[in-house]
């Protein structure tokens, strides 16, 4: 298998401000071929240190990607600094400073005459077009090696990696498909869901499973590879279908969907519609639901009751119960859906309430106590969670659970 | 000037799912005390990869930190490699042993054997504890460099960093104290912002100006040297004036608060209340509010008012309004800031109605088309937006504009 090093040149990457992220998705891609990557460096505008980089990733790598430095620019130096590491001469092409020239006129403007440096290319290289930008990128074998040399912006990078360098890379791998898949679960702690799929995916290499606990999610992530695209895709299919089969309804993804899409394309499908109700999470309920295209079919409105009047008058939850029971509590939970389902004349009315912190915890109602609720036309249900985290997790992962609850009702 | 590389050791960061943010931070701790960095490495857990790695960050810089690769598997190489690499003996630390022990037991566990790998210490290095995990780290002074091996959970590398490995440096740097401070604009577009300010700043190589085009804020980042703390937040002191001087009330922030912060902050301190009402923003705007602790003193109540009936039904906004002018009018957007702010008898009434697509756009109204509305006891005023950006984007910069106009209210 081909092994690869991408090199982000830059020094803006080097302060505490700016990553490279183009390298994620470089990664992704090169995987996707069969191609591994085996190192990532990040260099300043420095010649010498950026030389020395581009010789090292030559001896040890089958091919080399370079991101960013070809602006026009004195601090621009990855044309000059990969020709001089390459040994290789880099002079002016007419045709390309042409082009160059046009693309300008095309943007209503002249060419600054600092651009024409854009058209260096280095001795045997092939010339890779820009449509979305002035800097065209460079392609090369150098003793059996790939280099590229792509520019920084990732709407520039994108497009040349995939039109220009995705299919000769492909062709030299020698047929080798990679196949992804990313299964999200929901409502099974991290050793759970070890625990029941571990004796499943230990006994394969290939899928390759990796999981991650991220802050708000379980990720499954399945990678296979085949002779065809098909071969890795049915690889996948076999032990995605195993692990669906232990987590059961935990499993909420399968092409690495968020929850609000799920959610989302269920009430579209059952043509049903939805109002919600939020205290703790303060409107981001309504704000993930609504950030799907197309949400306005199902979604009807949200209403953020933080004081204890508004959950009376907004959602008619009766004063003393609120006074009875506390404004987090079940029955005040199972009341706001009722309240909001019945106001918006909706098929489902989902609530939350529960106390997001730092402050407002006590004993009897610590902070991470949240509830949710779910009410339809034939009953209402609730579930009673204690989260852990900070306020901005607590918030998340009362969503998460509120969504779910909604998910389990549409399946 | 002290040059620092930073090494991150693990294949999971070779993946497209992680990336190192371990550097960010670091990189922030390092300017901090004067020392600059020059490259960033990413290696896997790949013998040949890292020694050849450690060693060329030891000809090239002053300061060479690792982090990650100190877990107890076969997998963690970086104690094993660094050692090779600095040709420095690996022996087992009795003394550290008893404390990985000691740490197991005050966690209700015996220590696995195979956590015994964490005591190996490499000759002439001190022992890092690490109060938040088993793996303590290293540092050492090798041929006038300095090594740090640090743990990759950022929860015990920072503070490891800087309880044990910042000091040092800092003294080691010789007194030179790097103050940072980020200004944040809202309201100017991106060329203002230069045109402004660029006299300015381009007049100081201390401090060093960066500006920062997110997209969703303006960020300026002011970073100044002294002999002292003192001295580089005097020097801050005097450019951030004259910037603020250019830039006016569109500055909103001077140490990198929110929009959220600034607003709740002065809400609070006005000792006014608020209600929003939104349509395009979906829930976006109460829920960044609502991400400030505290916020309840302030914000009331929110609605997510979707469909026309729920604007009559929530705000009151008359049906024939809605016929007349459509959902996404200034009458309206002021009717639903007049309508929120009476119903929840606030101070301030907020809303927001739009177009954030990538649906429902018409020749008269596209996509993008946002009128944003604040009404008070004494008035109610609107401005109406083409946003530029996706769904995603469009939807976050209405809630900017719409948090901006009752920002510039409490001024």
């Amino acid at each position: 298998m081909f092994t690869a090093e991408i090199i982000a040149v830059g020094s803006e990457l080097l302060t505490p401000f700016r990553m490279d992220t183009n390298s994620l998705w470089l990664t992704d891609r090169l995987n996707s071929v069969g191609v591994e990557v085996k190192l990532k460096t990040i260099v300043g505008d420095d010649d010498a240190r950026l030389e020395e980089t581009i010789r090292d990733a030559l001896k040890r790598s089958g091919v080399v990607v370079l991101t960013g430095g070809l602006g026009p620019t004195e601090d621009d130096i990855t044309r000059k600094i990969a020709a001089r590491a390459l040994g290789r001469r880099l002079s002016l092409d007419e045709r390309v400073l042409e082009e160059i020239r046009a693309k300008f006129l095309r943007w209503g403007r002249k060419m600054p005459e600092i651009n024409a440096r854009q058209a260096m290319v280095m001795e045997g290289a092939e010339v890779l077009p820009n449509p979305n930008g002035s800097a065209p990128g460079m392609y090369l074998e150098h003793d059996s090696r790939v280099v590229a040399l792509l520019p920084g912006p990732p709407r520039e990078m994108k497009p040349m990696f995939d039109t220009h360098v995705l299919p000769k890379l492909a062709s030299r791998a020698g047929g080798v498909r990679v196949a992804r898949r990313v299964l999200r679960v929901a409502g099974l702690g991290e050793s759970a869901v070890d625990e029941r799929i571990a004796p499943v995916y230990t006994q394969y290499k290939n899928p390759q499973t990796t999981i991650l606990f991220t802050n708000t999610d379980i990720e499954i992530h399945l990678t296979a590879q085949g002779k065809t695209e098909q071969e890795a895709e049915l690889l996948l299919d076999g032990l995605s279908g195993q692990i669906e089969e232990r987590l059961g309804d935990a499993v909420f993804a399968f092409r690495g969907e968020t929850m609000e899409e799920v959610v989302g394309l269920r009430l579209a499908v059952g043509g049903f519609n939805l109002a919600v109700a939020e205290s703790c999470t303060g409107g981001l309920i309504a704000h993930r639901l609504t950030e799907v295209p197309g949400s306005s079919n199902y979604f009807m409105e949200g209403v953020v009751t933080y004081s204890n009047e508004a959950k009376t008058r907004l959602l008619g939850v009766p004063e003393e119960m609120l006074e009875r029971r506390g404004a987090v509590s079940a029955e005040v939970a199972e009341a706001m859906a009722e309240g909001v389902k019945r106001r918006a004349s909706t098929d489902f009315g989902l609530a939350v309430t529960g106390v997001a912190g730092p402050g407002g915890g006590t004993q009897e109602k610590p902070v991470g106590l949240v509830y949710v609720s779910l009410a339809d036309d034939a009953h209402t249900e609730h579930r009673r969670l204690m989260l852990p985290g900070d306020r901005h997790l607590i918030r998340w992962r009362a969503s998460q659970a509120a969504l779910d609850l909604l998910r389990r009702r549409l399946i």
